[in-house]
């Protein structure tokens, strides 16, 4: 009963905004950057911390050269989807990305599996920010750390709220913190390295590690590489939202691109540089991160929290990126057939409300599993992303290769690149995770691809079904007056039956009021009442000895429909009370919404609800 | 929309069931023992561990001696409880337990206090068993730790799916695993002793404890004991459920409360027993049950695995303890008006569904908060469970001095001291666990009880606004043909369309169609196709520029609404799709279901809905 809690819903959400409100709602590249961008920048958070993972068991000291050669790969991959999106914006500017671009090089099936691979990497987009950003805080304030679960999931829930709101308020909400973020860790930069050069670096890490066990492999590169690609993730995030900027929306979006390589470049490179100048490595319960910010800093420092807060806050913008691009993604999808049509739905304040919903369950579920373990998370992430990634720089090849326009040599070899380099990384990505977890991302795409399928099937049985041809249309006959029987269920004599029964007789036709006993004696007060009334509509009694009276009757309808001529109708009116607060609707009309969609169900009978206001 | 479910409701619940079907839903003394003493026999797979946890850390291994002393104690209060509760049998053959009791001798803010704190102890209950139980599991699988509150969640649910089903088959798919845990146990207990005694302790622990820091305190004796106190929650699910057992229920109601006894005595005698001859202590990842079969049996040994299979079965069962109790106090309170009336319908199984929800909502937000971790969950628990039989067995003193039947005085001796005995308790909990989370317990009924005191009132409210005095009956007017004014919303002309305008036309009236377009091309093609059906009934168009389809109506039905005279009605008449599958109502009608609503909401505007059956 989405109306129902229309009252909670303005408290939370703000009221409805009008048609006209819809232009306002877009971004500036002031604040386009900041939102859309924050998963790819807030990616040094996590990123660095998942390459050392891999290499300190094995390399230990050892590991901070070959991160560096990793770390130089994976931006060099930025910079090659930047390249390759930019030409997709120009030939894209309603958005949708991967999906759109397969859909139109290719066909269905490889729209769908991008699409499925771009669902599911932003749902988990909002779980690995969410739990990143929840360890930055446990880092900081490590009573909290039984409560990270939950810590989590109140951070998808605040962005659920924020997003229901609407875009443009979400811009001065969510904008603020990336650039908090970026001052914040280039202030760390330039502190931490002057402070390395000048008077070396100020602790003596006195860490003793195992003499490495083996050498550097390119297994264990390949391996660390995968890990560190969940940077990249979010890249796409510009491409799918351009109609959600100003206009001119391409140039606006194409620029925002550029300045995010750019950023990146200093932030990512910047830590994991810092990290080698103080040698840090992961632990548990305290983020790579959040050891540099105590380095440098000292453990507790002001300027150490305002590297957690500001870590956290960028990293609930990277869970925001994809409550941005999901739900346009999947209202795209869902005016096409393959997803329900309630996710092409804008609501009360001109967002899609459904895909934000959905984006929330999928990622709390996922949260719970995985207990808000990043590490855990990962594994499943970059797979789909970089499927998609790969079909979508096929499709520009082909675009290119077809069409022919200005240009189109080199533009052709740009994406070609992209999609042989992605295509490569998805197998290696796809490999080296896979018993890690790849294979439930794999599993689920193909679920979801398969889901979309049957889901577009439906839908045109449906409008098969529906439609009416032409000689049809010609043959229709419109009754002017069938024969109406109608049946008024009561359960007592109270001023919202009376307004339901008054309807009733308005509507003509054999009526009758139907009750269900199970108390004799009230059963006996309830018809001398009735005869009050002075009616001549007949009452209808019959008796159960338990309270299932819904069974009955819809036990009673059921006979009564059955003894029915063709082109009568049967018609059952209920009243329902509407009332003033939102969770008073908690408290009524189960019985008639129950009977409502049981009776629709189940015959070919007209339901009417008659509203009773109480006051 | 709980009728769209049917089809996957009927493959998971099992068929509906007929009227006649209820007599037969109850139990004998043989399965309903098990299914509603399991919460108090299990116990001891936490109550010993519990009491070890507070001894251990300050007496190591003198720890064991204090612990046969509270392990003494809280038996001899659950014999004085058995006792109290089996005259309670006698008076309150309905079931209710402390609630009833406190209603029918207290008034309603007693009942009410003693109401919210079952009904937060029964949510807690199946909190700490599934809990429990996946501790039990992650001890004999130590690769799920990793996993332990999704196989919490795991649990839960599937108790939730059982006991929707409905309570006979309950009782054949839950009443083994009781008798099965005992066997184990015993056999446990036999061997156990017998080794100690022949071959003495097999294992030379080792374990290095510092040296006593302080002695027994009664203050560490109190907090043991407040802890091992977990062990007695359960004992009044029997009374309160003894309309569940079959005739003569009070009788075979307080038959298995003696049978209750026994058992606990001899099986949390006998486990303590055990950890103190093999001088078990307190780990994480490993519970103090799962330490004792490793050391009688052997770590890898069949024995060990069945225990644990046993341990964790019988904690399901103790959930489900809960699930045969709230759903049927919460029903009472319903009728009583102080729970939204759903809580008192029962559902297609004869069993009360919405209260089984709630039980799992409530208890899997707690499992997500508390990360599925027993020892923060068992100090909100028995507090609220003391304050329960506190009030009942207050209120029994009171039923005997006023009533003054035979033997009232002897009676009334037993339920005084319980009263004063669990009142002690009570304060002795309160007090020892405060900080520790029995304040959350406390102020959880504090809310609660004001929530149900709001509910009352608003039902009471609408009840009076409602109500019709034999003087307005004797004035009521039923108007025989009023002036009538129809709406049918059209999306695009097809058969479902074509179905309401029928059902429409039938009415008699004023009719129009009316269109919101959003597209100018198909709003023309449109036109066209309606003037081919050759109605003389109005087509009105309103244009909006983006999808805000339903905002635009709403308008249009206000407009036409605020125009009309009074005693004139308008209807809006919209169609329902029906299919076939239960999924596919994921897929349709969100529109009409919206517009329903939002319709009923805001005028005095009746809704008709008319079913289109899709093949």
């Amino acid at each position: 009963m989405p109306g129902t809690l229309k009252a909670l819903k303005s408290t939370l959400l703000g009221k409805a905004l009008g048609d006209s409100a819809q232009e306002s709602e877009r971004y500036s590249i002031k604040w386009g950057l900041p939102i859309l961008s924050s998963d790819a920048i807030s990616s040094v958070a996590y990123a660095c911390e998942e390459i050392l993972l891999v290499f300190v068991p094995v390399l230990g000291l050892l590991s901070f050269t070959p991160m560096f050669g990793v770390v130089g790969v994976i931006i060099a991959l930025l910079f090659i989807l930047i390249l390759c999106y930019r030409q997709t914006i120009d030939i894209y500017p309603e958005g949708g990305g991967a999906y759109s671009v397969a859909r139109d090089n290719f066909g269905p099936i490889s729209s769908l599996i991008s699409g499925s691979a771009l669902i599911f990497g932003y749902v988990l987009t909002v779980a690995v920010s969410a739990a990143s950003g929840a360890a930055a805080i446990v880092s900081a304030f490590p009573d909290l750390a039984s409560f990270k679960v939950a810590v989590t999931i109140v951070f998808i829930v605040l962005l659920m709220l924020g997003n229901l709101r609407g875009i443009r308020e979400a811009s001065i909400i969510f904008g603020l913190p990336t650039y908090f973020f970026i001052v914040a860790i280039l202030v760390m930069i330039v502190t931490g390295v002057g402070k390395a050069l000048f008077t070396g670096t100020p602790v003596d890490i006195e860490v003793t590690f195992a003499q490495p066990a083996k050498d550097l492999t390119l297994f264990l590169f390949l391996r660390a590489f995968s890990s560190g690609c969940s940077a990249l993730t979010g890249v796409e995030a510009i491409s799918n939202s351009v109609p959600n900027f100003k206009e001119p929306a391409q140039k606006n979006a194409k620029k925002t691109m550029v300045l995010l390589g750019v950023i990146v470049f200093f932030i990512f490179g910047g830590v994991c540089l810092l990290a080698a100048l103080y040698q840090v490595t992961p632990l548990s319960n305290i983020t790579v991160v959040a050891q540099i910010a105590q380095a440098v800093f000292g453990s507790g420092s002001a300027m150490f929290y305002v590297v957690q807060i500001a870590t956290a806050l960028i990293l609930l913008l990277a869970a925001n990126t994809a409550y941005n691009g999901l739900p346009q993604l999947m209202s795209l999808m869902a005016a096409h057939h393959y997803l329900p049509h309630r996710f092409a739905d804008k609501g009360t304040r001109l967002v899609f409300s459904n895909g934000i919903i959905f984006a929330t369950v999928a990622s709390v579920l996922l949260i719970i599993f995985f207990e808000a373990d990043t590490h855990r998370l990962i594994p499943l992430y970059a797979v789909g992303v970089f499927i998609s990634f790969t079909v979508a720089q096929a499709g520009m090849f082909k675009h290119w290769v077809t069409e022919k326009s200005a240009n189109w040599r080199q533009k052709a070899v740009i994406n070609g690149s992209g999609a042989i380099i992605t295509g490569i990384v998805c197998v290696v990505i796809g490999g080296m995770k896979f018993t890690q977890g790849a294979w439930m991302a794999l599993v689920a795409i193909a679920l979801l691809t398969f889901l979309m399928m049957s889901i577009k099937r439906h839908y045109d049985g449906v409008s098969a079904d529906l439609a009416l041809s032409s000689s049809e249309v010609r043959r229709l006959v419109f009754r002017q007056a069938p024969q109406n029987h109608v049946i008024v269920p009561m359960q007592t004599i109270n001023r919202s039956f009376v307004k339901a029964l008054n309807y009733a007789i308005g509507l003509g036709g054999t009526i009758e009021v139907y009750h269900v006993g199970t108390n004799a004696a009230v059963t006996e007060k309830l018809k001398e009442n009735y005869k009050e009334l002075h009616l001549d509509v007949p009452l209808v009694i019959d008796e159960t000895s338990y309270r299932n009276i819904n069974e009955v009757l819809l036990k009673h309808v059921d006979a009564y429909a059955n003894g029915l001529k063709e082109h009568e109708t049967l018609t059952v009116v209920m009243p329902q009370l509407m009332v003033r607060k939102w969770w008073h609707y908690t408290l009524h009309n189960q019985t008639s919404i129950f009977l409502e969609t049981a009776l629709l169900g189940r015959k070919d009978i007209a339901v009417v609800m008659i509203p009773y206001l109480v006051d």
